[in-house]
Order: structure tokens, then C-alpha cells, then sequence
């Protein structure tokens, strides 16, 4: 639970890919449990029946977009909250058995996303190559390993587990990709206000009409609260019919967002509170921050400002 | 102030108009003093110097619409609070002298508002009587009584006070007419909500674009507050430039409203709050109520379900 | 009609007031007959029945705010046309007759809004006059003429007419302010877009609640056009109900407003179309322009090229 | 291009996937060749560069979501255009080699979404299967085929292509299961308005704030548009810049949306128009249509009077 620091940790495997990658960025993991899951799914369901205190599971990249499963499990089931995200940028290496070169090579195993996001390098640099779709990034470095392909698109984690000679790195089309991952917990009191925090929310809309979506907005605008991410996702009942997934600036605890909740509650059909957590800082060997805070119209020195007038007013004091 | 029932009242004047009429409803002021002033800023600059504890003033006519001259003079100088709101049936008769008949009657005196919402009766009654422009309903008795003009369309009290024959009464063209009056105050807390109260504001908006208006509406929609009312006045700067004086359902001490207000406060060059008080209450022998409560899209207990639902979410509640 | 020119004036009098000294600043009115009416409903049945060609009333006072008489008669009974409008700066003169010397003024006839007007300049020097009320500008310099009082604040026309001295001139406390007047005709096509156009509309609503009024706003909003000037009138039925009247940036034949008023069309529960005219334009001589055209979202170029754009998709070219 | 019907056909393969049965859903598909391509973007570039007139590609599908390579592939390279779309049911059977029994089988061989979709089916009736990751559903059907697994979750059409045995039919979790797909071709006129149409759209945001997305949604809302669909899509250039696909009720050609379409290209950064197309019609045997049209604020009725006023208007008749 958020409070007690999690100490048994599950995350979206096979080992070697960017998930684990990712969770070693965490202290606490470096020092806890970490366990691969076969699936999103499969993490998510180790955290709520207990078998571990904290799962971390891709939530989107910037390429490839939205990762579908984390999304739909996250408000399928018990109730879950993230706690933390990281963001870790998408560095793909072509792996291959030592004493390959890339002269001879002729098969590259790689998951669709990731040849997609090196189709640019591979045609330059592996143009007479054929790719074999595999089934993860930690799938591609295995196969590399075992000759079954001569060599594999895959993670420096996936390489360096699998023992790989790197031929090259850095490949991707796009250098600034980046993935978004979650540490997930079951449900708690959110950490304290950093000053610059995510809230996470799923929303439902009763009616499939575009003024549904627009009070939505309307509510988060009116109190000057900025998304910086939405997402749409089918609720699966029929085409047409979706769940949003909104990332707003701020933190539960705050007066501005707290009010644009209770406004969401009164006019969407249901709310689902995915949690309140700082956002990811960036440190200064892992690059640029690519995403800066957005900057919202009303500071909060204005809205306590308005707060401290509206107090005055009740207390009679209008000069 | 609000809190000691005032016992010193000034009204706009002069005696035996409908403002006299309408005081007299308020059963602290048959008990206390009533003193006619000869002008709006005079009535209200009686209460901000500690000459009189309330003054009784008119707002606006159904028929004529603002009374400008009060809604400036209340944002002008030291703040004042409405304490209470009187709904009075406008109610015009034709008084005359005794042994006045209609047939002998030449001249009528009226205050132009008087004679304009007469129209239809005196055009069918008197087609042949010249109409005299005088500065007060008043007046007009007044000049009928001293036998200057043979006839005045004049208040009942009007009538009465300088005991006029009423040759006929409700002559108006709008048998529904009504003219709304405030009692004001010196500034104090609001009295304790009602459940049925309204909320009076000023606004002014920086700019005079379209833009800033529907920004001024829209923290009202977002929380569910509904206008009663809406008159632009000239700020006096220039022509284009508005204050806005807005009627809302509910009281200063409400969640919903107290929100909203915050908001303006932060999309509004200046709010200033004119008071909260209860909606005026029509009596069996004064009719129906001409205008119901609009009805909001959120009821109460839906705000205080959405208020509660957020109190869980920050104590780590989600289920 | 428009097209016609106009020959046969009709101007709110008396002979002397500010409306018959803006109806001579129009060529035309200079050269035809110019008659003053006793009301605004009568000067405006004069245009309806035919013994006029236009009338000259009063739209509103950057100080007293609209005339509200004259918006309700422009949306009652047989409609109207708004042709042009006059902005005149409001240049209160102190009139007196010849030899008359300021230490022995006692009283001064005044019409209520120009007392109110010249308030400051009254109390320093003539803090001893008694200001006596009066039906017009015009009745405050015939009532100094004739001797009944000892002088009178009136336009500088009424001045003249009467043969006054004018011991003080500009005397108002606001120097810049202005009464803007409407020349009215029967109905017919505007004239040709100026590229500087104004156009004026009386909307109803069929709900007295926010969001019907915020509908308004964003129909105009999307299209950015702006507003210039919104007042509300009551409608006469019940407190609560009103109608706008909206004076908008753009001409009836531009594409952006023509787009606007369609939508009012469809979300009002009716739209009164009073006139698409040019803006008033300054001379040097009178002063500075007091309101500029407000800018807007979109410049009309971009409308244009927006407009082709959706010819090339309907033919086929989305390139 | 839209006009000359197409006759080379390719599809999102291999053979016997659900793309290959709705493809053959459509008459001039039955008479003309249809190509299996190995991916989306080989099946679009297919069309681009002229090796086929249209291409059959997945948009989205109920359980799913959208597809996000076809978003991706219409919006990167030269323009193409959606002129049809058809909905599917999903039916999923399990096919194994004849004489395969259930109590047999140990391995399931099943792309992961289809495995997904079936998950309570496959716990109750082959709890002790292992389900093993397959790369299409066709790959699976193959697979069972060949004896390589057991059995194989995939389309009637892959069922019979394989000449397997169906063990079990309609074994997805939600029956009502669809997947929408879209038939696209190189830039042409939009087909003509059938009365019952779909636009799609990819729109741009300048800026990463809810204002934005607020205004595209105001565009539509205030035309009454509405949105049958909403996706959001990373632009590839960093997390928090999406591109926004829509579907709109109504045709390129209508007034309606035209209007609505100048007023996106207003208010984004840039627009594409991906195609106007029939609505899909069901039949009576594929059952029920899922989604109706969604009823519109208003009707084209009084968008017509609408327009026809405004013409008046413009013409002087204000009456």
C-alpha cells in the first residue's frame, strides 16, 4: 500500500525487456523482489490478490501509443492506483552472437513495434534482410542467442542478459521515443503534493454525443487544470461507446483539481481515481525533459487568493 | 447591519409612491422611522453615513426594465448589501378629485414610465385627454390634487395620500406587471441561507470582447448556477465598456455557489458581491408567483454526494 | 427605403437637443425636411406609417446606458431598419440669458441625467443654485429664455436656438462622453459592406437560464465575431425574461456573420435582425475615436482561405 | 479513384482473416482480385503507388480499440481516402484437424487479442490448455492445420481456408464483438450524400491544453455534429501531442458539415479530410445494427429554414 514502501515487485516481462529496465530505475526495487509476469494482466492480478506489493507495466509510447491492455485491466477488477511513473527513453540495439557482422546477416528477429520504429535504419543499413515478426523485445534477443535468427532488434537489457555483441545502437527512426511505465499498488492515501504532480483518471460518458465530451473538458478548463494526456478506449459494450483516460496536471489534494473532480463526478456517468503522483524528474544523463509542465492560465497564488476572498465574503467583509 | 434589525428606514421618494408602498410590507418598518429621500443616491448615501440603517430603493420594472441609477450608485462609493428583496404588483389607477367624472377630464398628469404603460387605457378611456410629462408618480398626484391637472395616474398610496377619488384602478396595459425593490444595507455577514435565496454580483470584465463574457457564464454553467437575471450597464469610461449585474440561485454559504464565485473572481477583472437573501415569497392575496425558481441541472444532494465521494478519494477510499 | 435616399427627417425633439444636433451632422438631413417628434414612438410610427423617410433616436449614453425606449419600440410592432448610427460627443453648455453673470444664478433648469452629468462641476461653482428637474435639454433652455429660471444646462444647439450666453461650456464631469443616436428606416437590403461594419440584433430566449444565453455567446465566439455592445431589455411578460440586443462586428452579407446568424437561428426562439451599417467614423474635429474596432480571433483572410479549402475537398483535392 | 469502381483489391492478410471475409462482403470485390498484403502499411502503399485500386484495412474493432498502424500509415505519406466501411461481427471458433476431440487438446494456438476475447471461454472449457502467442489469426489457423498445436482460436473464414473442423462457434466473451473496417482509395470526389453518412477526420493541436481540444469540440457542438468516434494517437514527436481522429455524422457535401469543417481548419493546426462514406447498413442476417445514428440537436429541416431566412435577411425582407 502507498505508506509502507513496496518491497515485492512484479513487472511485464520476459526479463531483458524495457519493463525491467524501467523498474531498475526504482531504488526500492534494486534492493526488493523483482518477478517477471507473462502478461499485463498476470502483473496486475499478482498486485491485487497480494502475491506482490507493486507491478510495473508499460502505459504508453510515444511512438506506438497507448498501451491498450495496462488501460482496460487498470478498470477491470479491483480497484488499483499508481503510485509512480517512469518514463525511460527507447534506446533499440541491433544484437547479434559475438563474431557476427552485419554483412552476413539475413534474418532480424523483432517485435512489430519495434521494426516499425527502426524501418528507417534497416532499409539504410540490413536493406536485403528479412524480418520475422516475433512476440516481445526479450523474445527477439532470445532467439538471437540461440542462432534461430542471426540477429534481433531488442533492448541494451535484453541484449546484454542474452549476452549479445552490440553491432549497432541507437537505431530507432524517431531518437527521442520514449516509453511511459506504471508503478501500480493496491489502493492507499496518495503521496503528498510535490508541487508538480499527475493525476490519473478514467471516465465514463453516458451519452456517445460530442457534448459529453465537451463538459468533460469543460470542467477541467473552467478550473484551469491542463491534460496532458487522453486517451480514448471502447468500454467494449459496442462501437462508439469509450472510456477516456485523462492524465491532468495536479494532485488530488488540491484545491483545483479537487474541485474539477467533484465537477467530473457530477457530470460524467462514472469516474474511476487511478492516483495522484509526482511526475517523472529527469536527470541530466538521461537527456531532456520532453515534456514540460504545462503552464496553466491561473496560478495557484491566484486561486488561493480567490479562496481567502470568498472566506471574507462569508465573514461579511466585502470593502 | 445585518444581524441588528434595522429600525431607521429612508425610501425613494416622494411620499405616496410605489417605494413607500413597498416598505411598508416590511413589518420592522411600520415600527420604525420612514423618511422619504428625494433621489436613489441620496436614499443610499443616508445608510453609507449612519443616517439611516436601511434604505429601500427600486431595482427594476417588469415593464421598464433597470433602474440604472440604483445598480450605479451601488457600485459607486462604499459597498452596500442587499438584505432582502419586496416583489410589488405595479398596480396604476386614474385619480382624480372628488366629483371628477371621466367625461369632464382634459389633462392627466403622469410620470412618463406611467403614461407609457397606460397606453391601451388611455387611448380607450380618454382619447381626447392631453397627457402632462411630470418627474414622479407622486407629482402627479400631487398636481391633481391642487387642482393643476384634472386628473393623475398614480400608486393607490399615491391616491390615498392625497385623497384623490380612484375612478378607476389597474388601468396598466400588463395586468402582470410587478417592479422588484431592495433593501440595503451597510455591509455584514448574509443572513443564514433559506434554501431559496438569490445571490446579486457586479462584474466587471477586462476586456470587451465576446470571449470574456462566455467565460463569466461558464463558471456558472460549470457549477449549476443559474442567472435570474443579467443587465449591462456603462462603466462610464467609454461606449463598449460593461459592468454586469448578475442574479444567481443560491447563497454566498452554498458549496456550488461559493465555487462559482471563486471562479469569477478568478476570470473577472473585479466581482463585487451584493448580497445574498432570501427570494421574495408572494402571498395568497398578492397572486402567483410570477417567476418559479429556475431549476438546476444538479440537485443539492448530488453536490454533497460529489463532495463526500471526494473526501474518500483523498483519504485513499477508491472503491 | 435603403437605396432611396432619404429626404423626409424625423428627429426625437424639442428643437434643440442633442438628436436634432446629430441628425445635422448627415448631408442629406441638411437638405431635406427635418421635423422633431414629441417621443421616441412617435417618431419611429412616423417611419412605419410613411410620413418620414428616417428617424433619429437615441441608441444609449456611455453614462446613462441605453435608451431603453427606443429598444423596445425598434422590436415592437411593424419592423425596422437601423441605417447608419451617430456618435456625438455630449457637450453640456451652461446657457444663460445675456448679462446674467454666475454669482447670481439661484436656480438651474436641468433635465435629471445632465444634472447628474455635471454634478462636480455644479458643486464647485455653483454650490449654492438650487438644480431644478425638467422634462428635456431642450424645456431647460426655453425655461431659461423665458425667464422662469435663471439658467439652464443644456447642448450647445439649445444654446443657440434659444439665443443664450453661454457662461460655461463643457461642463460634464466626463469629458468624453458620448450618446450614440440610430438613423431608422422601413425594411429593405443594407448597404453594400464598408469593411468596418456593425450589425444589430434583438435575440429571445426561450429559457431563462444560463446556458441558453451562453448558447448565444458561442455562436458568435466560434465564428469570432465579436460583440460590441449586448444589453438586455425586459420582454414585459415576467421578471426574468429577457431579450438581447447585441451589436456585433461585421456586415449581414459577410460570410462569418451570415454563418453566426444561422446558428442564432437555430438556438434562439427568435432573432430580430435590426441593421447592418457602418461604423461611425471619426473626424479630426471631433475628437479621438472613443471604441475601436475590436480585433479579431480570425482575420476575414483566413476565413477565405478556409472557404476554399472546403471547395478543394468537396472536388476531390485533399492534398 | 472514387467514380471508376474499383476492380484490384488488396487486404490486410494472410488468407483467411477476418479482413479477407469482409472484403468479400462486397460485390465488386467478389468480381475483381483480391491480394492478401503482409501488413497495413504494404496494403495502403499498395494503393498509393497504383498496384490496386482500394485497400481493406482494420480501423477498429469493439474489444480492441482502434488499430493503431492504419491510423498511423492514412495520416504519414501521400493522402488517401476512406469510401466505405464495413462492420463485422467477430466470431471466433475454435478449429482443430478433424477427429480432434476437446478432451484432447493441450495446446491452443491463438493471436493474442483473440485469446484475450475468448478468456472465460477457454477457462471454463479447456482450463488445462496452454495457449500459446501466435502473430495472426490466420498464422493460427495454419498452425492447428499443420499439427503444430493442437487446435486454433480464428475466423470461420480461416476455419474453412484450412479445412478444419469447427469444435465450437461463437466462443468470444461479448457476442456482440465487431470489428469495423475501411475500404480506402487514392483522392477523388467524396461519393454523393446518401442522407446517412460518416466523415472522417485527423485533426491537429497547436497546443497540448484542454483549450484546445475544447475548441474542436465547440466547432462541432455548435453546428450540432456529432462525434460517432474519437481517438487519440501520438504524433511520434513527443508524449502529449496527439493527433485526434474523428468520425462525424453527416457528408463533406452537407451544409452542416462544411460549416463545421472551415471552422476546424480555423481553429487547428492542420486538418485531414480522410473521406465522407455510406453510414454501414446491416442486414437482416448479421443481426442488429449496434450503434444507431446518434439523434442531432438539430434537424436539417431547420438548418434549411435557417438558411433560407438568412438569404431573406440578406436580401432585405427582415419581416
Amino acid at each position: 500500500m502507498p505508506g509502507t514502501p513496496p518491497t515485492r515487485f512484479v513487472y511485464l516481462g520476459p526479463e531483458g525487456t524495457f519493463a525491467e529496465q524501467a523498474l531498475r530505475t526504482i531504488s526500492a526495487a534494486e534492493h526488493g523482489s523483482r518477478t517477471p509476469a507473462r502478461s499485463v494482466p498476470e502483473a496486475l492480478d499478482a498486485v491485487r490478490v497480494g502475491d506482490a506489493d507493486a507491478a510495473l507495466v508499460p502505459l504508453e509510447n510515444s511512438i506506438g501509443g497507448a498501451v491498450g491492455v495496462t488501460l482496460d485491466e487498470m478498470v477491470d477488477g479491483e480497484p488499483l492506483m499508481i503510485t509512480r511513473e517512469i518514463v525511460l527513453p527507447v534506446e533499440f540495439v541491433l544484437g547479434a552472437r559475438a563474431g557476427t557482422t552485419l554483412d552476413t546477416i539475413r534474418t532480424v528477429a523483432a517485435h512489430p513495434q519495434a521494426s516499425t520504429q527502426c524501418r528507417g535504419w534497416l532499409g539504410t543499413h540490413l536493406p536485403d534482410a528479412v524480418v520475422v515478426d516475433v512476440l516481445s523485445n526479450g523474445a527477439a534477443a532470445a532467439s538471437a542467442a540461440t542462432g534461430e535468427y542471426d540477429a534481433a532488434i531488442c533492448a541494451p537489457i535484453g541484449a546484454a542478459r542474452q549476452r549479445l555483441a552490440v553491432l549497432a545502437d541507437k537505431i530507432a527512426d524517431h531518437k527521442d521515443a520514449v516509453t511511459r511505465f506504471a508503478l501500480v499498488s493496491r489502493p492507499g492515501p496518495a503521496g503528498p503534493p510535490t508541487g508538480d504532480d499527475l493525476t490519473s483518471l478514467a471516465v465514463y460518458i453516458a451519452h456517445d454525443r460530442v457534448g459529453a465530451l465537451l463538459n468533460v473538458l469543460m470542467e477541467l478548463a473552467v478550473r484551469g487544470v491542463n491534460l496532458t494526456r487522453i486517451e480514448s478506449r471502447p468500454t467494449g459494450e459496442a462501437l462508439g461507446r469509450y472510456v477516456f483516460f485523462l492524465d491532468c496536471n495536479g494532485h488530488v489534494a488540491d484545491d483545483r483539481l479537487g474541485e474539477a473532480l467533484r465537477g467530473l463526478r457530477l457530470v460524467c456517468a462514472d469516474v474511476r481515481f487511478l492516483g495522484s503522483y509526482p511526475r517523472h524528474r529527469w536527470t541530466a544523463t538521461a537527456g531532456e525533459q520532453p515534456t514540460a509542465a504545462a503552464p496553466t492560465d491561473r496560478s495557484d497564488l491566484d486561486y488561493a487568493d480567490a479562496t481567502a476572498w470568498l472566506a471574507r465574503l462569508r465573514a461579511g467583509d466585502i470593502t
